[in-house]
């Protein structure tokens, strides 16, 4: 297998883009992805959508974007893994290019959510759960990660002050990303007042609906030294698994057991463990999962999630600064381009290019992407060449 | 890059399984492929659907399915390319068994169409094509095809009993499948005074709406060969290619372009052409499609596709039997499922396991699925090793 490099990032604006359709959406991040690598040529294409059906009415999605980016003709299709659609989208196109099938691959990840307005949003999120088991009960996903909430308040006294800090801290840190969705400063106070979606989370911890896409161009690092002048970047581990799709099926809904066993794989290819890491973007689709997600990283002791936002070690400056970008939660939250917009962060930290936000000396960097309550994750592990 | 056998296939029933949850219905088929191939366990996985979203109201469907397969925790995903989506699981299994990630590969397809009634079929099915410049102008894939049918028909002096005797042809070899969702025969009368759906093509033209799924399993040849005690069935050519999603942007709307240029790259690959194959599945979903397509596969002369039928060129005992599973028109089409189904019908081929529909000395077999109106496809070819 080759050793492979990010030659290229791109993101289109994100946010509630109500004049341009999901196709101009996805080409602005990838026509951005393809400049930033300086190619003339793609050879194949993945594209991260969850549910462009139900969002916009339309499938055969990677065949419509091959052709209106003006490269119809090569190999393209769309992956679905609900809110990790990207992640899968950018290990596929990683193999692709290790295993020499390909040399340039294209990995692009888009969601146009707005369209169907809040009912409509709520009813095609939830198709990331099950449907006859869960949903059909009335529970969506606040009502979910609510349940991962109380059960990790109970067992390891983790506080509503505690969930509250995640957003504060990602919002700081999403005040200083130009492409944030919602760029502005939290406070802890504000957090606990704001509105009730379902006990105990409000709507400030939780991620917003966003239309948005991201996209990378991947290559052979060999390659890659001949073309780039910028700084490499290259991927060292790749992991993806999956878990029960529903909550009521885990041994412990605290326990991420997809985001354990795909870090795991990443961190065994790399060579590495969670104290090599130097910054990570992680799926803090609601305030709880970040506390869940960095324990199951081995960023943080287990329980002891809700501690790091608070005491700071999750911020820039502390020792393991999470979500740079803002995360999911002030970035925004396209669902199936998350886990390609984090690929974005992560290279442009290693690229030393995230101004105020810089990581400093940033060598190593991790993403975690995830659907539904974890029901399958991508982990990959980025460093500087 | 490994040799990769196909050591196992499964399908469920076909029809309209009004008592069978889409899982089931995948269950079913991969649990037959897992059977028949005596393993005990699988690395990875691949499922090719195109709408579960539209048809049942359920995404992460490769996390579902997983877990309902007893599988939870292997790395799973989903793949949308509309009609194309088994048949790109299938080469994205291929790419991940040669390519030394996994060693054993379950690849499936699986779509539950009949929940939603007639429109809501016909909607679905409608987002393969490109919404916002065909659909939302009042045509479907009926209408689609009808105009390259007709196109067809006044360019190379194609008539509607040719059109007809590929759907005689299709029925009477999947008379002969126990699997086809309608095995009768038909006359070319009986097509000729069927009801119209949009001239010239009439029902009898057309694949139907059917709920099913079908699955392989994927190893290294050198693995098959311990494993195994059937004949032994390997891939020796992969290509997929897409082209623009909406007919109008065409040259020629009667040749296939994506199909031709995926062909292209199978018999490079396999080192062989058009003469050396001995049967094939392609994707007739209208009387039209297989018609144009076997002269982009150069089964046919260009123009000549008609005349195959016709001649009996195409059917068993013919030159070059095609569909003699029945193909779409008659074993059925479960869009999401059909490029996996082909695959069964080629080992069971190359095996020696087809009774009454057996090509007699079957050795190499060809593939071909596709998506919309040929804005994607895959074609394959296997032979016995």
């Amino acid at each position: 297998m080759r050793e492979v490099a990010v030659l290229g990032i791109g993101m289109s604006e994100w946010g509630e883009l109500w004049k341009k359709p999901l196709r101009q959406i996805f080409v602005d991040a990838a026509s951005a992805a393809i400049a930033d690598a300086g190619v003339d040529k793609i050879d194949s294409m993945y594209v991260g959508c969850m549910t462009s059906g139900l969002f916009v009415g339309q499938e055969h999605l990677a065949s419509m974007l091959s052709d209106y980016l003006g490269v119809s003709s090569i190999p393209a299709c769309r992956v679905e893994s609900a809110c990790a659609s990207a992640g899968v989208a950018f290990r596929l196109g990683y193999v692709e290019v290790a295993s020499g099938v390909s040399d340039i691959v294209l990995v692009g990840g888009v969601e146009k959510m707005t369209d169907v307005g809040g009912d409509g949003a709520t009813f095609a999120l939830a198709t990331a759960a099950d449907q006859e088991y869960e949903v059909y009960h009335g529970v969506t996903f606040p009502g979910l990660y609510a349940m991962v909430a109380n059960e990790h308040m109970d067992r390891f006294g983790t506080t509503r002050e505690q969930l509250a800090h995640v957003a504060v801290k990602n919002h700081k840190h999403g005040s200083m990303n130009p492409r944030a969705q919602y760029p502005f400063e939290v406070t802890v106070e504000g957090v606990l007042k704001s509105v009730l979606v379902a006990d105990p989370l409000r709507i400030l911890d939780c991620s917003p609906i966003t239309d948005g896409a991201a996209a990378a161009v991947l290559c052979p690092l060999g390659l890659a030294k001949k073309l780039s002048k910028k700084p490499l970047v290259k991927i060292t581990g790749s992991g993806h698994a999956t878990d029960t799709i529903a909550l009521h099926d885990r041994d412990d809904i605290t326990e991420f057991a997809a985001t354990k066993r795909a870090a795991e794989k990443a961190y065994k290819m790399a060579g590495v463990g969670p104290a090599d890491i130097d910054f990570a973007e992680v799926h803090d689709c609601f305030t709880i999962a970040e506390i869940c997600v960095i324990e199951a990283l081995g960023f943080a002791e287990r329980g002891k999630g809700g501690e790091a936002a608070e005491s700071g070690a999750t911020a820039l400056g502390g020792p393991i600064p999470i979500n740079t970008s803002g995360g999911l939660k002030s970035k925004g939250h396209p669902v199936g381009a998350t886990g390609i917009a984090q690929i974005v962060e992560l290279t442009e930290q290693l690229r030393g290019e995230s101004g105020k936000r810089q990581v400093k000396g940033a060598k190593r960097g991790l993403a975690q992407n995830m659907g539904g309550t974890g029901g399958s994750t991508t982990v990959h592990i980025l460093e500087v060449a």
